[in-house]
């Protein structure tokens, strides 16, 4: 098991001379200045994140994560604890949505069990971390010992080191959990101190009723957890869970080898929070691929300082997002390393004498 | 060529029997309903388009069209004209940001000199059309002539046919075109009603002086030629450009050839304008790939009842948000065709029991 403390110190902020040099080429190239929009600042980004004016993306991953919650016995889903296992199984099989789209996008994919209820067949297609059989009732008590949280981000970091060194240079983050929005929104609350009336959705269920008592259920987790802010690992073990952890260790171990770390929706920025709670400097490697239609995530990215690229109503989790926004990424990687400058193309530049 | 009354009598109707199964399927995949946003809306209109509820796309075309405008005499481009074929050049030579986008979607390219007006050389690579050497100068006459407007929409069915035939499954719009902001402007106030002041935007200017002086040549083109917003290939011909009428004959032509034609920016939008005026039918067969910066992209995408799938802040034309867009296009119809049922993967349905 990799140190956390190994993975945080190694862990350098983005290249800003880089950064600096693809702005200047992004001036240079043959279209109007700012005209590619959020794909010149993506470009940007990555540029600082692989030290490189002419970035060249490989590889393309989406880890995605399992877990099960115990806070699902207070009835916050819509859909029974089952269904965790199930949707592992569908995933494996193709049958899930972002197998379709892993598989449409030319897309990786790593399954990883953090920690489910039911039992998941030994099988190549999963790595097995099985940190729990399932996280604790947050109502009653701890998700997970503080060991347990450990273990969570340090498997995490190790996927993603062991993604990096396979050649992936974009790593997606995905997630499988039933019930996993509810303990998102409480370590959304408990890192931004925002109430949980404003880190709270909707999730799975329908109705305004659903909805109040599911902040209930956020408030009264926090309440018996007491997480203590200023501690991220504190926050993880009361009030968080396996997957989540998992996403966390991930965003760390991508950033530690300057990878960039393409988060899907809600549950991927709650991890990030406490990723970046970690290491403020992993917040660089982040690229929100989409908004979700769930209301803590906007809380979280604006504590993250991320911009979601699409906005495409999407609420559905496994890493969906994540895996749809990597060939716009890919898209504004290829413009910045390989469009032709206004010299080399022979393109006459603005026309000062014609503008009026 | 081909006659214009041939194509649009083929235009059918979408098959609204197929969209009803795609819905229907969507409520039976495995996930909550409506959790994939805007994708399944994608899914059932490529159901209608297609006329099955298990769409399969095969290729992926983007025609760019190009010519050059008389009223850039006016001063209303940032760019000098020369600029349309040095970026013609450009986009041949895949130092374009379309060029570029294009091959990293796998996306295939074609490029129609619909009526640029420098030289261009013979070359496989791109189809002569030369409707004219650039347009007219609309602030003192029309454009072009009416057999020259039918001759560009004729141009552009034809294009669209081909490339049906040639298995493009997404037919993209580019254009190119320096000072085709304006035509556009025109065309969009025409055919909507709305003044110029809402159908113009900055297009390559940069200051509020250069837009107030764009919006007055929009107006005094829509003045001194009083298009017939009753008759389209009036206003093409009073107020269009060459590659403007080429992109409308694309939309008519992909719809006749039961296409999806993936719309780029706002010369695109008032391209499909005037086809859908031509052809009211055709208007279910477009997909509004982004939201442009552009001013009158908005009552444009209003009149279509289009919403853009993306929204990147991209105001540059060449089809780039067209091909940017296709990966998310066929990540929808891969998601309604390849997704398991829940019934298919055994996966349990929402638990109401659970529900509060």
């Amino acid at each position: 098991m990799i140190a956390l403390n190994e993975v945080l110190e190694k862990i350098r902020p983005v290249d800003d001379a880089a950064k600096r040099r693809a702005r200047a080429r992004q001036r240079q190239l043959t279209k109007p200045p700012g005209s590619l929009g959020r794909l010149e600042d993506v470009s940007v980004q990555l540029a600082g994140i692989f030290g490189t004016d002419r970035p060249l993306l490989r590889g393309k991953t989406v880890i995605i994560a399992a877990g099960d919650h115990g806070v699902v016995a207070q009835g916050i889903s819509g859909y029974p604890r089952e269904v965790t296992v199930q949707m592992v199984h569908n995933i494996l099989a193709e049958g899930a949505a972002v197998s379709v789209l892993a598989r449409s996008m030319g897309v990786d994919r790593i399954v990883v069990d953090a920690g489910v209820a039911g039992e998941l067949p030994v099988s190549p297609g999963i790595r097995s971390l099985r940190i729990g059989r399932g996280t604790g009732d947050i109502t009653q008590g701890p998700a997970m010992s503080r060991p347990q949280a450990e273990r969570c981000i340090s498997a995490g970091m190790e996927l993603a080191i062991e993604a990096a060194d396979s050649g992936a240079d974009l790593i997606g983050t995905g997630d499988m959990g039933i019930g996993n929005t509810t303990p998102s929104s409480a370590i959304v609350a408990a890192l931004t101190g925002r109430p949980p009336a404003q880190t709270t959705g909707r999730g799975t269920g329908r109705t305004p009723a659903q909805l109040a008592y599911k902040i209930e259920v956020v408030s009264k987790a926090l309440e018996v957890n007491a997480p203590d802010p200023g501690d991220p690992l504190d926050v993880l073990a009361k009030v968080g869970g396996f997957e989540i952890g998992v996403l966390a260790g991930i965003a760390l171990g991508g950033a530690m080898m300057r990878r960039a770390v393409v988060l899907d929706g809600f549950i991927a920025a709650a991890a990030a929070l406490i990723a970046c709670s970690l290491s403020p400097a992993t917040q660089d490697y982040l690229i929100a691929s989409h908004r979700s239609a769930e209301k803590g995530h906007r809380v979280a990215l604006s504590r993250l300082k991320l911009r979601p690229l699409l906005d495409l109503g999407l609420r559905l989790g496994e890493g969906t997002g994540a895996v749809l926004a990597m060939p716009v990424i890919e898209g504004a990687a290829a413009c910045l390393s390989d469009m032709a400058t206004f010299a080399e193309a022979g393109v006459s530049g603005r026309a000062p004498e014609n503008a009026r």
